[in-house]
């Protein structure tokens, strides 16, 4: 078997006939596994990827050689790919890296690529796998790293040993902007925390790790210059400079950028713990506990704040090397300049019109600070106005569209709206968004001003037992819509790949599988959880919003919930859906429905468990009613199943079981179903 | 109700009777919880213990007062109690700690203890609830943290909020020196590995983390003095002193003493790959990757020795408080002594006989540096003989036989040898081996001698991923024995209660129920392990040694097989072996019966899903003659259930069965069956 894959749709194709791919055709030669066929389970997808015949079979004999450029990030990065290989495979192999350019591994770089890793340092490579070896070329050690993260998901097994398929794969970014924003403002997230999600991100392809570092909660990173950021504004929970220096030495041994995000005038509070000479009332000031948008701000007027301002970078980029430093300016309401006669009339005697022109001025003060320490300055949607420079980078929380707009207008941007990890949107619904989305109207130059995206991890409802499983697996999806061709949009392919890479990134020590059952049991107060299982898959928290509304958390509120322990977008929900839509394309498709009967039974036999470890668990039991409804939807599913099969359904009948669905879709517990669609779907498909 | 704990012997007496337990009669009070009855999941248990009437309402009203003397030690140990009851309630309250002496929680303290934690800290505590409030009394802030933990663990819920039971409790521990050791020599670990595993100890009143430092195959602590021993002996893996120091002082902050060991003059490979200066030979060296005993030792015949020793030591005395230093001294078999033509000589010029005689000269030396730094020596069995002075602690590997002659001879000693974790023993087995063996002769004075004991984790076979299911929840059965009163030896209890606290463990972030989950979804390559999971439950690792001599593993093999998925002594061979004894003591026992039969049935089942798994999977195939085991011993045991009803079984069924049985004792694929006891109990007890 031959095939190509071209943004992700695979065409099989005879042996004898050739290629209609775009790259290369592929090597052929002498199978060492037999049975091998390539099994498509990339994540993200190259842009261009030609399957041949064979595969080179993954044995203990392997020799590695680098022949050109070498360097000790190069080596790390090549032995953490062996390492894993060894830990995935089984096979031990000698560990040493030499220099040989027809090794069964050849890893074939030009040079080392930028200093410090810059927007524009060049992630191409090509992996090429046939019969008798393994060959990997990059301009780049970066591009390098990306080849050999293709190389690790490449790994098939036929049973009795593990081989790489032959392909030919030509690879590169379709955005250059590919990040993570972890906020630790709100809640702190201890070093291993960041550590291991930087190992994610590096398996699916991200290049940028957005550390969103203060916040009115927290100040999270030392200063040598000020002590008492840290000092008095983050409960001691911050990051020391050499920790800081730590990850971005372990991100950029990933390829991976830090940005740093001290967001200011507004979400400053932490700061003037220590020091409310800052701020623009007379404080004293604490740490703020609630969470939504504080009054307080830094005050714009006085030149003492920028003298802060500009040692206090010129601090930090002597920790971040990147050449971009975010600067917040999100939510400043401007209530407390408006409170403050100096400032109103500071205002009027610079004949500012509204608190917006005084955050203008604000913005453009501190942009000419970011570039007299040599960095490009990000800001949220907010800095945006007529009067900012284009130098300055939008990132943009109001949309693809506003992005578009500013980019017409000459800013860089970057989009996030779409990927607000608390929005506890499926995987499907990022997936689906595109930082330019089709029928932009955009040249090709305004596009590139599109810088790429980024998926946000607010901190309000984490923890550092949480945060892994708010994260992954969903934004694997997204590392693909930045870094896979546009026209990549199989939904249910998507889904397939997502899980085996769910499983890929456990393995590399992430908790975002474990967390449930761990949260579970802590809930249950013992190790039989089985049906609490079936409980949570029918599960997942509500968005941040609603649970906040509800709720009323803060920064000490304890994360012991039901709705801490489920997960956003659990892979049951997606199963459900397929199996629904299997069955009503086809109602006597026997597999779909056994496999439908046994979830519904598994339901009504898990909920009398259920409710009785409530009995013993306070906690557990504010999702009583979903439990009880819960056993509604079993019945729903078993009688809808009935009535697909043949029998019309009694008069009332749909109207009643839609009635329960709908009652369901209530706010209740702080959690929601996942499974509303589907059986909405069946209901409604019945007839009476 | 109301009643006593003595030993763990609960007797519930009369409301109105006299208290019959040695401690003060419990106070009584209006009941804030009506139904509140004091449920004992206590561990360890404390020395004495009266169970009050009534309880204390755990509410958000609750006020903190610490009257007497007050640190931050103090104040953080509280604050992380009520953080972990808040988490573990979800109630809130005031984050304030007041002085108030009349306060719910009031926590009397007479000062801090030692300013570096001693073998003596006085670690009694008494703790009483009444329904008015809670008092803790100590006389250092060590002591009050013990009591903290115990308040942790007495928390309950009727089901509508939480509370404390009334009790008196008056503790202290039965030794003085309980301890884990973690080897991070063969295989490195990270500190927040170390860090939660300090937080677990602490959480079962462990107070000696030995710290294993230094290995033939690693060399991990650094050394400014001798940057080459961490720079070149440790593979990169190493804690920076910096590192150390933070280990340190959070050790301290939950009462935990640290002593390192720097183990010499063998197991030493790691120091002699960047001084081979120190080797009885001329090297090169490289770091050993082979486990078992090496051939190579430091020199002990030149003076430089004891000099880079004696600096060295004096280096790490700056980073490590503690009044003991652990220099190991064990398995150093002589062979290159005797191979040295001059190191011959030295002995044959001091008249010592033989190798023995040269360590015992080396571990004088070793001794008086040690003093020199105002630090007592600790060694392994091998450093006592004849010459050795009495001020050298012995840690015993060769069993409490040695440990108390050793005792009558003047040493102080702990014991180690049957709490090697790496045996795979059950909890069962590590709890009923006492320190100090009923009927042994010592003397009080003596007895006094035997500190204390150490649970030993080696690291052979370790990793980050699967240290804690290693070491938890089996040392929390060993902790209670190195606290708790001598004449605590109920197992049946024992696991009712570990099963409790393994899940407290658990959420302090400690990933032993966790791992082996995300293990067999790496090792099966898919979430469904419902299957996997029936087939782990009734197999455990095999002990250390065996594994070793099957698979030949060194520190590069991979961990990544089914032996190190599954858990040692899993909860479910503790639960067969009751149900059994249960059945066999009443064959009619419906439920016994009823829970077998499910078990069973789970195997049958499990298997055909196991075995189509293991087609995908090399690693998990491994495995499989276990699995085809598993399916006999289903029809086994659902035959025998059947024959226990009444009927007889055909002649030649028993010895049939037997043979089967006998044949899965046979090693195989890494793994053994936790079930085989039972089982063959089942079929002995059938008539034929």
């Amino acid at each position: 078997m031959k095939g190509c894959i071209v943004a992700g749709l695979v065409f099989a194709v005879m042996q004898t006939a050739n290629s209609n791919c775009s790259a290369a055709p592929a090597q052929t030669g002498g199978a060492s596994t037999a049975s091998a066929v390539f099994v498509n389970t990339l994540m993200p997808e190259p842009a261009h990827l030609n399957a041949g015949t064979g595969a080179f079979a993954w044995t203990g004999t392997l020799t590695v050689g680098i022949p050109h450029f070498r360097d000790q990030r190069l080596d790390d990065a090549v032995a953490r790919t062996l390492e894993r290989m060894e830990r995935k495979t089984g096979v031990m192999r000698q560990r040493v890296i030499g220099t040989d350019g027809s090794a069964g591994l050849v890893v074939d770089v030009d040079g080392a690529g930028d200093a410090v890793q810059s927007i524009d340092e060049d992630e191409t490579y090509a992996l090429t796998v046939t019969t008798s070896g393994v060959k990997l070329h990059a301009a780049t050690v970066v591009g390098a790293m990306r080849g050999l993260t293709t190389l690790e998901q490449l790994v098939q097994t036929s049973g009795g040993g593990f081989f790489l398929p032959a392909v030919e794969i030509q690879d590169s970014p379709r955005f250059r902007w590919r990040g993570l924003m972890i906020d630790v403002g709100r809640h702190f997230e201890p070093v291993d925390v960041i550590k291991r999600n930087l190992d994610a991100m590096a398996a699916v392809k991200l290049n940028v790790f957005h550390w969103h570092l203060t916040e009115d909660q927290g100040f999270r990173i030392e200063s040598k210059l000020y002590p008492k950021l840290a000092g008095e504004g983050s409960d001691g929970l911050y990051y020391t400079q050499e920790q800081a220096r730590e990850i971005v030495a372990y991100a950029r041994a990933r390829g991976i950028r830090v940005v740093p995000e001290f967001d200011m005038p507004g979400h400053t509070r932490s700061w003037f713990v220590g020091h409310p000479e800052l701020a623009s009332g007379p404080g004293p000031y604490t740490i703020r506990r609630q969470f939504g948008v504080d009054d307080f701000a830094m005050d714009p007027t006085r030149e003492e704040t920028y003298a802060f301002i500009d040692a206090f970078i010129g601090e930090m980029a002597g920790i971040f090397p990147d050449a971009y430093l975010h600067l917040g300016g999100d939510e400043t309401p401007g209530t407390q300049w408006k409170g403050n006669p100096r400032i109103v009339a500071f205002m009027r005697e610079h004949n500012m019109k509204n608190t917006e022109a005084l955050q203008t001025y604000f913005s453009q003060r501190v942009l000419e600070l970011v570039k007299k320490h040599g960095k490009h300055m990000v800001g949220w949607d907010e800095i945006l106005n007529p009067d900012l420079p284009t130098d300055a980078v939008i990132q943009s929380w109001r949309g693809a569209k506003s992005l578009v707009e500013a980019a017409k207008r000459g800013y860089q941007g970057i989009l996030s709206q779409p990927y607000y990890l608390d929005g506890m949107r499926s995987a499907e619904d990022h997936y689906l968004a595109d930082p330019i989305p089709a029928g932009s109207d955009l040249t090709d130059d305004q596009k590139r001003h599109v810088l790429g995206g980024e998926v946000c991890m607010w901190g309000e409802h984490l923890n550092a037992l949480s945060i892994d499983s708010r994260i992954w697996p969903r934004t694997a999806a997204v590392a693909e819509r930045f870094w896979s061709p546009e026209s990549l949009r199989d939904v249910d392919d998507m889904y397939r790949r997502l899980e085996v890479e769910s499983l890929r990134i456990e393995s590399l020590g992430l908790t975002h599988l474990t967390h449930e059952d761990a949260a579970l049991r802590e809930l249950a107060g013992t190790e039989e959880i089985d049906s609490l299982r079936v409980f949570a898959s029918v599960l997942q928290p509500v968005p941040f919003g609603e649970r906040y509304r509800y709720q009323h958390t803060d920064q000490l509120t304890p994360l012991d919930n039901v709705v801490d322990a489920v997960r956003p977008d659990p892979s049951s929900r997606h199963r459900m859906a397929v199996l629904v839509r299997e069955l009503l394309a086809s109602p006597s498709n026997h597999e779909a429905r056994v496999e439908l009967d046994r979830a519904f039974k598994s339901w009504a036999a898990a909920a009398p468990v259920v409710e009785t470890q409530m009995q013993g668990s306070p906690l557990l039991a504010i999702a009583r009613p979903r439990v009880q409804q819960m056993v509604q939807f079993a019945q729903v599913g078993e009688e809808a199943l009935k009535y697909l099969g043949g029998a019309k359904a009694p008069a009332g009948w749909k109207k009643a079981k839609l009635a329960q669905i709908e009652a369901a879709r209530q706010h209740q517990a702080l959690v929601r179903f996942t499974v509303l669609e589907p059986l909405e779907q069946m209901v409604k498909a019945v007839r009476e």
